[in-house]
Order: C-alpha cells, then sequence, then structure tokens
C-alpha cells in the first residue's frame, strides 16, 4: 500500500556513517532511506552571552538544505538574503530536542554548534537531523572526556526522532516524500533512548484528527525508536 | 498552589471585544487574563500566486508583538529587519490551525490575512492569538457571506487553542506567564469546537515527559475547550 | 463644508486613556477622532553610548502601524525587513518634539523610549503621537519622581501637535483622511503648553503657498492647541 | 560674529557647473561656500507603476553623501545595508520640493529621477541639493524639449532652498556647519522663483521659539532666494 | 619539503564520484586532497530575463561552504543574511570559467545552474569547484542530449582548474591549505582540455611578484591540467 | 582602428588632481580619459580587530559608483540594500593592490580606508581606483610623517593598474568602455613602480586564449606603468 511497499511499521533502512567532516569535534552522515544529512558538532569554549558566569553550557543547531537536495532546485538562502521561517522553525526544534538529553551544568561554560545540512530530501529531513546531530554531540563529548575538559558525562540520554502520519487512512512510520505530501496528518516525535517524550509536533493542515489517531501514531513513534537509538549506539561503538 | 490562585483546571478570565479596528472587514480584541490581543482579517480579492486558477482561497496570519507588550522592552522587529524565528513559528502556527477550520474551495479564489498583534502579554499569546483570529475571521466570511460574494459558508468549525503544561509537578491548563518561564514541559493545543485536534506542539526543555502527562495534559486542553468556544460564539453573536 | 461637518477650527473629539499597557512605565491610548495610537514609555537605565559619561539622558521614539490600521492592508515593516522612509521620518520628528520639552540634564543618564503604534488611522497619526507621547512620558516620569530617582522635574513644558491644511481653498483646523488627502497645503505643528513653537513642518506636493495662507494655518494650530493640553492635563491628574 | 566673518543676512560664494556627468540628460556640480553637491537627473520613459495610463509624469530624488564627505568618516550606506531615516528624510524632501515647480500633466509618463551625491559637506546640503536638482532637471527637460518629446514645457517656475536659524542669539542666513552645530532653532525653506512657499521645516533641537523669531528666518530665507535664482539662471543659460 | 611531503609539481589524489544527488541533472562529490565539493547540475527551462528571445542559454554557478568545513567554524552565511565577497567573488568565477567551455547558442534558451557547496576545505575549493562542476555540467548536458533536448553538444572543451603558488621560494602545484596559508604569491588557473587559458587570478598580498615566477607557475598548471582533465573523463565515462 | 582612434599601446590621457576633498587626509580626482574616479584617504587611530596588539596597520578600500555614472542609470546600492558581487569584487581588489606597496608594520597599529567612487565611467574604473587610490593613500602617509606620527615611511613602492584585452583581434593597452564591451579577452594588471607584478586577473568570457596572448597583453601593461606612475609622481609633488 505504501509507495515503497514498506510495512505500515517499517522504518526505511539507516546508516550512519561517522568522521565524516575532518575538521569537526564529531560528524556523520545519517542516510534515512533517501534523506542524507551531514551533522558536525563544533565545540566553543564560551557559552553565549546569556550563561555567561551561570557555569551552565549550551547545545544549539543550524539547519540548512543544499539548493539541488530535492526535486527542484530550491534558492539558496544565503543568496536571498534569510532563512525561511521552515528552515528557523526546524532548527530550533532541533536544538530543543538535542539540549533535552543533555545536563547544561555538567557540560559547563561551552557551547556546542550542531550543524545539519541536508544533501538529499526524501522527507523527514528534521527528524533525521536530530538522529544525527545527537551522534555528532556524542562523539564531540567524547572528545572533551578523552581530553579530560570534561569530568563527568553531560549526556543524559539518546535523542533521536521520526515522523509519523496518516497516509491513505492508515498510520504510518516514517513518511517520505512521496506519503508525507499526501498524508492529511502527520507528526514529528522526538523521544529519549529510556522512551520518554521529548517533543510532539502533530499537525492536521487538512481534516482535524482524533485522540485515537493521535494514540496510534505515538504508539508507531514508540515502537520505531528502538532501531534508531541502535543505530546511534552501533555509530558511535 | 498557582500563582494567580486558580484551580489547575481553571482557565483566565476570556473577553472578545468585537469591531475595534474600523477598517478591517472583522476584528477583535482578545483579552485572556493578562493577554490582549487585537486580531482583524483583511480580505484580498486574490489568493496567493501558487493558488491561482485552482478555485481554492487561503487563509494566512502575521503576529506580531508591541515592543513594550512585555516586563522589559523588546526591541521593534520593523527596526531590527527581520522577524524573530519565534515569530514565524508563531503566524505559520496560526495560519495552519485557522485553515484547518476553513473549506478552501468554498472559500474561492480569494485570500483573508489575520494579523495579530499582541498589546500585552502574559502567556498564551499564540493560543490567544488562534481563539481571537478565530473571530475575526468569522466576522470577515460574514460580511462576505451578507455581500452574497459566497454563496455556502467557507467556515466549518470553530478553532481555538489553550496552553497546558507541568506546573509545579502538576498539570495546569492556561498557563500565565510566571507559570510557563517555570513550567517542565508544556504545550499548545488547537482543537475544533467538535473537539478534534488539529495542532498538538509539546515541549521539553527541562527532563523529558511520559506519555501519561500527555495524556493529562490533553485531558486540560479537551476541558478547557468549551469556555473558549463559548466566548468565541458570544462574540460573534 | 467640511466631510465630517466640522466647522474650520473645530477639532475633533479627543480621548486619552492612561495605563492601557501594564508593564510600562507609563502609557495612553490617544483617540484623536478616528485616529488611535497606543503610546508607551519605557525607561532605561542608560543612555544611548553618545551620552555616556555626560550627565545627560536621551528621549527616542519608534513608530509603527498595525497593517490594517488603515482602508486597505499594508505590509507589515517587520515583514518587509525594513521600516519605510515615511516612518522613519516620523519616528525622528516625534522624539525631537518630546525631546524640547524635557531638561536632559536633569532626566540625568538614562533614556526613556516612547513607542507609537497606531492602531486606526484616519489622519494626523504623527501628531496624535506625539499628543499621546507626552503622556506617556510624563506618567513615567511620574513614576520615577515617586520613586525618587529623580529629585527634580526634568520637564519643562508640555508639548502637543496638531495638523492643520488648506482644503477647499480655506485653512482647516485638525485634517482628517479625507481631507487630508485633497488638501493642497498642509502643515504639522508642535507646540509648547506656553504656545511656543518646537517644529513646524509644511509642505505643498501641488501648488505653492503664500506667506499669508503659512500665518492662517499657524493661527489655527495656536488656536487648537488649549485643547490638546487640556485633555493631556486631565489624562495625566 | 559668524565664524566665517558673514554678515547675518550674507549668502556663502554659489557655483553652478554644468554638465559635469555626460552621461546624465543634465547635471551639474553645485558648490554653496565648501557644501558640494553633483547633480544629475536621468530620464526614463515609464513613470512609476502608480501612474501608469494617467498621462501624468513623476519626478523623484535620490541622496547620498560621499564616506569622507565630513570631517570623519561615516559609514558608507551601501555597505552598511541601508539609507539611514536622515538620508530617507532628506531624499523624500527633495523629490517633493521638485515636483512642486513641475507640472505633471505635461511631463507626461515619464520619470525623472534626480541624483544627489555630496562630495564635500559643510553645512546646507539638502538645500544644496534642492537648488542644484533643480538646475539638472531644466537641462534635462530642455533636452526633452530639444527633442520635441515634449511640446510644452512642464517647468512652472524655479524651485531653491535656504537654512536660515538662530545663532548666537541673532537670526543668520545660510547656515555653515559650525553655525548649524550650535544653533538653537534652525529652518530649511524651499521657495519658488516667485517667492511662493513650497517647503518649511522648523524645528528646535534646544529651547522652543518664538512666533516672531520663525518670522524673522523667513523673512532672511524669502530675501536670499534671488541669489540663488539668479545662480540658476547663470548656469542654465 | 612541502607539508606533504609532495613533490613540487604533484597534485594531490583526485576522486570524483557522480551521480551522488539524486535529484539533480548531474551531480559529482570532487575530492581534491583534504577538499571535497559536492556538485550538482540543474537544469531550468527558461534562460535568465536578459537572454529571453536571443536564441541563447546561460550557465551559472553558486557557491556555498558548510559552516565547519574549516578549521574553525564560520558562520553560515544563511544566517547573517548575506554572502561574503569571497563567497561571490568565487562564484562569479566558477560562472564565467564553465561558460568559458559553452557554446551558448547551441544551448539554447535554458539555464544551467551549478551548485558548488564545500563539504571539507583544505585550500583549492575555488579549483575543485570548477573541476567538478564541469563534470555536473557534463553529465546534465548528457542527459538533454539523451533526451533529444539537444541536437547538437553545447560543450566546447573541458574546464578545470588549479592553484599554484610560490611556497618557500620555491613554485608549486596545487597548494593545500597550509601551504596557501604561507605562500607570497599564488595564482588560480583556469584552463580548457587544449591547454588554452580561460582564467588567470594571480595575486601578491606580500611581496611583489616577477614575470619570471609568473611563468613559473603558469608552466606548473599546463602541467597539472592534464590529470585533472583525465580524472574527469574517466568520472564521466 | 581603435574607437577613439588611439594607438594600440596609447593610454587615454591621464590627470590626476589633488586636494579635492577638503575634509580627506588625502584625496584626489582622477580622470583617465573619461574615466573620473574621487579618491580619499581616511586614516583611523585603530587597526581591525583582527590586527590589535600585533604592531601592523592595514589599509583598505571602499568602492561605489554614482548612479548615474553610466550610460543608464543603475539602481543605488545604499537603496538596494547590499553591494553587488562586482562592487565587492573590486573593492576587494584594490585593498589588496595597495597593500601590496605597504609595510604594514612600519605603518603601525592604525588603519587607512580608502574610497573609490566613480563619478563617470568608461571602462577602466578599477584600474583608476588603484591609481588614484594610491595618491591618497600617499598624501596621507606624507600628512602623518609630517605631523611625526610616523617615524619611517610605510610607502615602499608606487602602485598603478591598468587594463588591457584583445579587441578586434589585437592586443591593445587601457580598454575604454566601447573596446571593453567588445573585447573577447581582457585582463587587470597591477604593478608596482618598480616593474614587478602585484596582481593580473585575466578572463575570456568568449573564446579562450593563448599564452601568447596573455604574454602581449603583459608587454603593453608593462609599457603603459611608467606613465601612469609618472603622473603619480606629477600628482604628489
Amino acid at each position: 500500500m505504501r509507495p515503497s511497499g514498506r510495512k505500515l511499521s517499517e522504518l526505511r533502512p539507516i546508516s550512519i556513517e561517522t568522521g565524516v567532516m575532518s575538521h569537526a569535534e564529531g560528524s556523520c552522515l545519517v542516510r534515512i532511506g533517501g534523506t542524507h544529512v551531514l551533522c558536525s558538532a563544533s565545540v566553543e569554549d564560551k557559552p553565549p552571552p546569556f550563561l555567561r558566569g551561570t557555569g551552565q553550557g549550551w547545545v544549539t543547531a543550524e539547519y540548512g538544505m543544499l539548493p539541488r537536495a530535492t526535486h527542484t532546485r530550491n534558492r539558496r538562502e544565503a543568496a536571498s538574503g534569510k532563512q525561511s521561517g521552515r528552515t528557523q522553525e526546524i532548527q530550533r526544534l532541533v536544538g530543543r530536542a538535542l539540549r533535552a538529553g543533555v545536563d547544561r551544568q555538567a557540560l559547563g561554560e561551552r557551547q556546542i554548534v550542531i550543524d545539519c545540512d541536508v544533501i538529499q530530501a526524501d522527507g523527514g529531513t528534521r527528524c533525521a537531523a536530530i538522529t544525527g546531530g545527537w551522534v555528532a554531540l556524542r562523539l564531540a563529548v567524547n572528545r572533551l572526556l578523552e581530553a579530560r575538559l570534561l569530568t563527568s558525562d553531560p549526556i543524559i540520554d539518546h535523542v533521536a526522532a521520526v515522523s509519523c502520519g496518516i497516509y491513505a487512512g492508515q498510520p504510518v512510520l516514517d513518511l517520505d516524500y512521496a506519503e508525507d505530501s499526501a498524508a492529511g496528518t502527520d507528526g514529528n516525535f522526538v523521544l529519549t533512548g529510556a522512551g520518554r517524550l521529548v517533543e510532539i509536533q502533530m499537525s492536521a493542515e487538512g481534516a482535524a484528527f482524533t485522540r485515537t489517531e493521535m494514540e496510534s501514531l505515538l504508539d508507531l513513534a514508540e515502537a520505531g525508536l528502538a532501531q534508531l537509538v541502535a543505530a546511534q549506539k552501533a555509530a558511535v561503538a
């Protein structure tokens, strides 16, 4: 029934290749089916101004998409002179999601910037950015621990994300572009390794949805989480 | 327990005054406690370019906040030269939410722009903007119906929104600023008059939350909806 | 003869409601006929950089207009990414006008920002902004005096403004939009409570005007001033 | 008494050199003492969009200042990414002033853009821009008349401008920078060749001024006008 | 003597992997040592406005760098709101270079946009962008030929580029970052497959250079060209 | 054969008038045929941030063009909100070129900003900007030496520039606009007084060029240099 032939609760193939950007403290190329996102983590010695003197650190994210990551070319945001509302919304989400997995006191007064750049898009780029961004963050923190710049691990748990939606009347896991374009309701679910919820964003451009539908999507997301976390574990091992 | 002395499931006082901007096809000043938002609806004869020739219309929203709507003055966005990510995120939400209550085919090739400007902020401005924006939209559509520019009513149902959060360990309805600043988890819930869901945005900057907590917040939102819809009905009567 | 039926030297009804923005140190909603402007005063502890160490303070103003304050919707300046020349010209005028009524040495090293946001426009918005802006400023200074942060009153005199113009060949006071659109020559006159002149801006897009015409407009402005100052006095009493 | 040793009612030396920009339809370098402004007129075949189909033309102006036209270098507006409020205010004034001397019906559906670029500034740049801008405009219109693209002369009269102010307690004509910086009250007066008024802008950053002072400045401006118009006549002869 | 141990006239290892961006009409990932650039070609049905109706097409290029392509993170240009002078200079160069290898008449009224995004930088990014950009262009044109949208091949010849410089007193081929930072004089040389010159950019931030030095760098560039063209040929075979 | 009737190796008439901007530490108006550029040098007490504490100074340049310096009016960059890629490319070139003639250690921790504003354009504006910019720089440094703010002369040698190109199949010196528009290949050559090379920029939008052609253009540039340097010497004498 799904355009890709996947089962309703089947994720696309996941691959996470680390160390792809040699200058970054942590980096990976995450591929969720046809969605490919380069994620890097850059450690900065100073926290943002609003945290100076608090002993706390910060994790933030920026998101971009190469102009031809999509079916037709999009205008380069650097050329148009501003980031779209969509871009800003996504990077704010990625930052919030990753911070939920970090003890900012233990991180100390530094900032880690996660850059997520979509090389190829086939739906679910923000979820891939979170899943891959966590791997880049984990690797950068590992390096700080190895260099004894950190004495305890500020990372509390895995954070990963997946989209679900009602496609052709059925709840499906991990929407690709063809499904996403046609889905009446969809949502992005960010969870921790322990299965707690970090962020839920559900939206109905078409008809409103019921609480039962919402529950079924959340069930799917919880079911998909284990594989994403397993891929993260394998990548950073 | 709540700073305002309200019960856990108690909304703030709601008032919706219509006709406050004489040039607009529809307008209201919605007050939810100390949060005051001016909402206007402007009818434009043409739809946005991507809908020309489709027979469908569009509803979009813009959001702003007066510099001194808040405890300390914020920089005017027109002076800083761009809308913040927060502003863009909110106005995208308001637009999506209101479109969910509209039959865009019945609206025909026109656009209605909902402007939501926060005069005074005390938490929940985006929810107030949706609740008040719907009233402005309803009034503008009424005018189109009266002028026989529309033959059938494109408005399917009420749309209203409320925030809920975990404050001091308890789920509470309709967070004010004091609660919002301290809440571990909070969410914005957009519902239709029939109680269906249009948008859920839940977020944990602090600790992740459980599915049980999510359910309790959604219960509160559903309970609060009736009063918001009643206030809308009284306003447009 | 006037579209509104007013006499040549008749102001529109004036109302000034104070305390309308609870977070501001001073605020009012000034209504001059169909022109409604929200004015707030925000006290900042530091003067602008060019006054640091001089012992002097500053009063500045910003001006905005809600998109649907006018007959047809204007593009939101925050969305277009810049303030128009008209906006900048007006806010510079409002700031200069209000500074003329302030002893900046007595104000000390602080800044008061006056925000003037037009909710509804029917001609004369810049004059209403000055008249209402003075009330917000007065209230904010009163609060500084009450808190003994100021030992002497830095406000020297009232400052108020009114427009006049040649409409249908006759000099008229306080142009509304219908008159303003049709007037050959018009001017904005800013005066002190004592009747001295702070600013005169007269302009002829159409035919040039004579000195006699200029004198007649100034006579009208001087005559209208008393009522504006009386309304300010009643508002801050 | 004046820093330059001039009499109270004495203009600075005026020189207007035409034909200084070979590509422009009209151009001049106007020098009023140490204030030097390059003015060019560019004829465009089409009016601005809001006049299409009306049979009327438009005259508009743009103003700029070379970074080192002043005592210390100013940031280049093209580099800072926007025109200052001052620049916009001036170019709006120059455009309005020149339009007051033009019959836009006789001009027909075309636009003439007057560019005024300050090479060296010593006070009164906006007045010099108007006085020189008129010469560039006159020359460009002459060319249209010679080419029989116009059948009647759309220029109604000369337009010229001069500043006056209260300096050291005395009304003085044509303020230079030293006087302008110290003047309590100053004004810019735009007049036609026939001595009618086009624009008056008077402003008191310091103490408010009296009507008597205003009259004395206007007297000076009227007296100075003849020399400016004579210089314009000599330049275009 | 070279930091990398390479011989003076030795290029870094070259690899060009095609088909890396599935939506693009042509794409490759070019790796010249540690410099990795993603290049895509997007075919647009219409030429830029200045070529409409001329029967000619256009090739243009855009250039970007991921924030963490470099040793320390650079600010994202989309976030800073503009492309740097360096970025604009490079993308203009890439566009000019590639157009030199194209018969724009044979291309017909369409535009091909080459996007070059640097994933990892180690000197010579603009040269890699040209070398890889040509491969993306070649692949996109092949697709147009296969689809019979073109009847004759508009590509005249290979275009490739390499940098050379005086490092530690010696002329060296293909500078990496360590050499580039220390080089007194360096240049970028763009050549065709036939060995003709398309662009030379030589620059001395330090001491000026002699004509003899210039000749020696050009000799090196000509010598290095063959390998670059061979790599292009292998990639598109 | 040349449109101007000049010989192949003939420069246009050169004139350099100094002291044309009275506030600048150094200034000139350079005229190379119909290309007229105002150049000023502004001395700033502080170096740019990246040189603080290094003991070294900096020379930088900015470039602009009056809107009607060209055949048809160009949009003012300050109004369009950004400098074009061409402008940025030119001002980076001018800065690099002038720095090549300066001992930045001897200059000490200060910055000299060279502003080059094209009043009238007829080809070769960037070369004229370099040639005239050097004169402004020389005059400003002379003033620092006279004021004993510098103890040794930081200027190492003259820097001047000229364009050459293949026009109608012949190598010609100092292209004017008519030649530049038609030239297949052209280049800009920056040289020192001693005849060493500072910058070479050669480009073929049309057919690629041969090394022999390149040599012939370089021969012409070297031949033209003497006259440019002689004009500089005369100007600063």
